[in-house]
């Protein structure tokens, strides 16, 4: 029954939603189906699945003669069978990363997106026809004799012409606006308004439109996640309630919540469990009812749990650590420290950019090194070990970096002695190098945009998912039909067809001109290359050349490409700057505030000002340990500090939803089986 | 007194914050400054003083001699003088729009954007480290031995990889990516990590960051805004106060609140009066009290008032008009002609697109003017003209230009006759004949956008000032630095500098291969459309050139530019987003409500379902009117309908506003002053 029940607390935490056999077997089963063994396993395959697109023709690595001749033997037998040679189902592997459970994120985005569709076409139509109606004037106020500066004649074709003035959308220099300009000063003006309505107003309304669909649809969809969430709650509670006393209410008692929190969370803490229940039983009667439903949210509050203890050497030679000079040295790396390094480091960034043949500059990085691992060696010193490695610390990052440096630098020197110098190491050493200077933006003006950034992140990572699905599409069809239409030669190759990319249609082309050989559609790694020029440059030259060597409608390619590019971008940006205002203006949740209410009440709480760096805040901990020991004499050996706030997208859409959403009897459907006043219904 | 108070309620209702002396003189003297005429005057002196810069050198086009004698004369003895020639004057000149009374809306966006510069300083100062970073990474990865396709080499100068990664950013391929992708698969990676962090993290983080801060200062201004106007609103009423009974409540009757409202709005119908008074006076006492202060408000809320009388036909001939076929008439006409007249619109916009030179398509056009003739007469003949040539149709627009089409068409046909044909009326006939084809988006689908884009026109028109401010600074400033350092020769000329846009120092370059010689600063014309260009389309090869007739460092002048443009942009798009969300999510405010619900109580509301189109409004009523005149015979005869929204402003941030900005005695300073609930405070 436990498991039963740990199974729907877990359900709630990540927002799972499977249905399952709730018989012993059938939650054994699925426990093991949750296993993280199973979803490794899952995603590697997956990754497998995905990844064959490098061996399969056309292929980065060619795989053995035999393996290819099994493939071939396959191919050729369904090619005899009549059944046309493209590989759909190429086209469709991403969609695996969609449709596994733990694909929910990126469903939930994808039917967003769907949702919001009809409206994004309405805009669209409007748009087209906005283009249609400036395409004709061009045409005829225009198309009269100009030329281009290579002296094909301007602006003739309709078709052509509506395709320049999308990609002038996009702000890429196409149509060239000059020839125009050149004959007759008014041209400018009609370009100008052009741009002014289709470039800025349209896709502000774009922007808009595309967001606000977005949105809605998905705050129907965290407001069902959050109705579903209550419901397992409410589950659980059914299968672990009992009556204190004869007529009582149905409660959960801390025995039973213990054991089901252990289930749940194996490496929970056994501080970080009683201060959950000491927020959930808050009158302290040793059972449970109504709170039990935030168990979910609850554990999915970070929360550190730092234990302060005093300095080991402290317990190993107090007379020593407590000396003068040492309690000076402690001083000094406390307070002074931060300025000096960072003064150093900034020396550091100079020296790099100077002439490293010279030696002297050479045997600089000896001297840096030096000195950042004297630091660490200080602040060891100064700091409890536990902290100073803690999870939660920048500092652990520069540690890393350092001594990674180290390591890189003392193997480039061994070869270099023995006389074998690598390009790569010596990058990697130079990376490392540079990478330390990040330090320098640790301080406290820029961490609230990072830690914005960071909090963001999860989010930014279905996109992520959304572009790679995207990508992966359009490489494969890209691949079909433009598979070795354009050839790259290395710089050394002395082939005629160097100068036309191997292809003799490209020719005196602007893609064979500008050397554009490399974007092609030879493998899936230059693909995707190419699509991310696509996403980014607006490399529309990329779109000709590819027209030029298949067809002109291979544009319908690109455009279509762009469009989807460009909706899938356009919620990004909507999405980062919703979370950003979430972050600057919506408060803590009710459980995340009681939750740091009942850690001050217990006086647990690490100080606010001690909050920017756990590290920093540490030692304003030690300076009251060990510095002024009379000061503080009571501080409690274990402190929490709240880490995260809560889950993103349900804060983004809290304040929107419906307070019914959060009410206990919410779902009439639901109400029948699973009241909550007086949970009868059993789970066999 | 009343002259005092109608203007305490016009400086209200207009925002306008002046202080001024309250004596019958200066009141006097205050609404002459306030007339229209005076604004019209000057704003005129604005324009021309604006406008010099198209007779001032570089000149668009030059003064006669004498004139440019006298300006001669001035400089002349200015330098005399030992003044220094640059004339910072012009650059200060824009700043002339701020200043003035009127420019107070621009003046709150040039306060919030001034207030949130420090924010957006730190998030600059991250980014700019980040490029720092990387173009440390890409000298020392990247700039060994690589060479562009001209031969130059690649990624060598620190300055120079930091300016081309800086324009990468603006996703302009600068620089060329191919030359390390061709060299080194990996060093894409480079590359889109680069634009991963700096194009799309840091470019929302920005407009996020830009956003929230220029909101945030937004707000307290409409804050300040608000109060500012219920203290103008309660001085009004100090002013028009009068106890009716001894003892009594200070409140102002209906006589004196007419009188203040025919002075404040002398053209306001005397029905739509008495609507907005049975608001404010709702329990119908002859006299308000704190209903006085919504009068600002009320009278800002656009109300069309309908006057539905019978079709003058109907009263001149009745019996023709009531006749079988008139009436059948009159029915196709309401019903199946928009779709009729559609189809026409389509198969019109097909003929544009053919060859003109062909003589049955050039008469082509005299069939579907005569059709959209008829179309006008025909709705004449159904329904009223007032309504028709009412100023809030949309039908409106559509009869203008085919009757601007009618006449050009026509003066086109004598000229033609007479052997002379325009080329400029060709084309104005053209494009009234393409604007023609916009009625076809007047449908519901997209009104709804459109109509919000024109209720959002006003707050755009800031940004359109704010836009023209900074373009003003930047084109006086590149004129002073690049005036004649680049010349234009007529495409006829044969001049063999014009190869070099007259400037040996451009021989060879990507500036004067790609024809860009007319892109210049030497004219004030010129240099706004180049820096329209280099607004939307990334120009950089503008800055290059610059950079190579004057110096490396005029880059600075186009970088600033740059930033402070896309800062403008940034807000602009933000602002849209904004408006948009208001205008999906956010109700009516209270007083629009109660103003609606006064109409609808009256019985004198246009049906919630005609609200789409007015005509089209006016179709159902005259059919309840004419065709089935049993139906609703008692329809009042005069009819309300809310045209315009709040302002945009006060309603995006109204949600926000503290209940305190809204309420009575809000200001402890003011209290003092004037306590509404006892209003003793008199002006003298």
């Amino acid at each position: 029954d436990f498991n039963l029940a740990a199974i729907y607390v877990s359900d709630a935490q990540y927002n799972r939603n499977v249905y399952f056999d709730t018989s012993p077997q059938a939650v054994r089963l699925y426990m093991l189906y949750n296993h993280w063994a199973l979803k490794v396993l899952l995603y590697f395959f997956m990754l497998v699945n995905l990844s064959l697109a490098i061996f399969e023709d056309p292929a980065v690595y060619a795989l053995p003669i035999w393996l290819t001749l099994v493939d071939m033997i396959i191919y050729g037998a369904l090619k005899a069978a009549n059944y046309y040679g493209v590989r759909w189902s190429r086209v469709l592997r991403p969609l695996l990363l969609v449709n596994v459970t733990e694909g929910r994120q990126l469903r939930r985005a994808f039917r967003s997106i769907r949702n919001a569709l009809p409206q994004i076409f309405y805009v669209f139509l409007l748009f087209m026809f906005s283009i249609l109606i400036f395409a004709l004037m061009a045409l005829k106020l225009l198309g009269k004799g100009l030329t281009n500066i290579n002296g094909t004649p301007y602006f003739t074709s309709y078709l052509e012409i509506m395709f320049d003035l999308y990609v002038l959308v996009t702000t890429a220099n196409s149509p060239d606006v000059m020839p125009a300009y050149n004959a007759n000063f008014f041209f400018a003006v009609f370009f100008i308004v052009y741009i002014l309505i289709n470039t800025y107003i349209f896709m502000s309304v774009f922007l808009a439109v595309v967001y606000n669909n977005y949105k809605k649809y998905l705050k129907e969809e965290v407001r069902q996640l959050v109705r579903a969430k209550r419901h397992k709650m409410v589950r659980a509670f059914g299968v672990l309630q009992e009556q204190r006393e004869e007529g009582g209410e149905p409660v959960v008692t801390q025995a039973s919540w213990n054991q089901l929190v252990r289930l749940v969370q194996p490496n929970l803490s056994n501080a970080h469990r009683e201060l959950l229940w000491s927020v959930s039983d808050d009158k302290n009667q040793g059972a449970i009812k109504v709170a039990f439903v935030q168990l979910a949210d609850l554990l999915n509050i970070e929360i550190i749990t730092i234990k302060s203890r005093p300095h080991p050497l402290q317990s190993l030679c107090p007379s020593l650590y407590q000396s003068a000079p040492s309690k000076l040295l402690c001083k000094l790396v406390q307070h002074a420290f931060v300025m000096v390094y960072d003064l150093i480091i900034l020396v550091n960034a100079v020296f790099i950019g100077l002439d490293e043949e010279n030696p002297m500059i050479a045997n600089s990085e000896w001297v840096f090194l030096a000195l950042y691992i004297l630091e660490i060696l200080l602040k060891l010193y100064v700091f409890e070990p536990r902290v100073f490695f803690s999870k939660h610390s920048f500092w652990n990052f520069d540690t890393i970096i350092v001594i990674s440096a180290l390591i890189a630098t003392t193997v480039n020197s061994v070869m270099k002695s023995s006389h074998f110098s690598s390009r790569q190491i010596l990058d990697i050493v130079f990376i490392l190098r540079v990478l330390r200077l990040i330090r320098v933006v640790d301080s406290i003006k820029f961490r609230t945009i990072i830690n914005t950034l960071i909090r963001i992140g999860p989010a930014i990572l279905t996109f992520g998912q959304l572009i790679i699905v995207v990508y992966y599409i359009f490489a494969m069809v890209g691949m079909e039909l433009f598979k070795r239409k354009v050839t790259f030669y290395e710089q050394s190759s002395t082939d005629p067809a160097k100068a036309y990319c191997g292809n003799p249609l490209l020719n005196g082309t602007d893609f064979a001109k500008l050397n554009y050989c490399r974007n092609n559609f030879n493998d899936v790694v230059s693909s995707f290359i190419l699509l991310v020029e696509l996403t980014v440059v607006n490399q529309w030259h990329l779109s000709s050349g590819f027209a030029t060597v298949t067809h002109i409608s291979a544009r319908i390619f690109f455009v279509l490409f762009h469009i989807i590019v460009v909706i899938v971008i356009l919620i990004f940006v909507a999405f980062v700057l919703e979370a950003f205002f979430v972050e600057y203006s919506v408060d803590k949740s009710d459980l995340q505030t009681s939750l740091e209410r009942k850690i001050e009440e217990l006086e647990l709480a690490v100080a606010e000002t001690m909050e920017d760096n756990l590290v920093n805040a540490m030692e304003t901990i030690d300076n009251d340990l060990g510095g002024s020991q009379s000061a503080k004499p009571n501080l409690p050996s274990l402190m929490f500090k709240i880490a995260s706030k809560d889950a993103l997208l349900q804060r983004i859409f809290e304040a929107d939803l419906d307070p019914e959403d959060f009410a206990e009897n919410d779902d009439p459907e639901a109400r029948g089986n699973e009241n909550f006043a007086n949970p009868l219904f059993s789970h066999a």
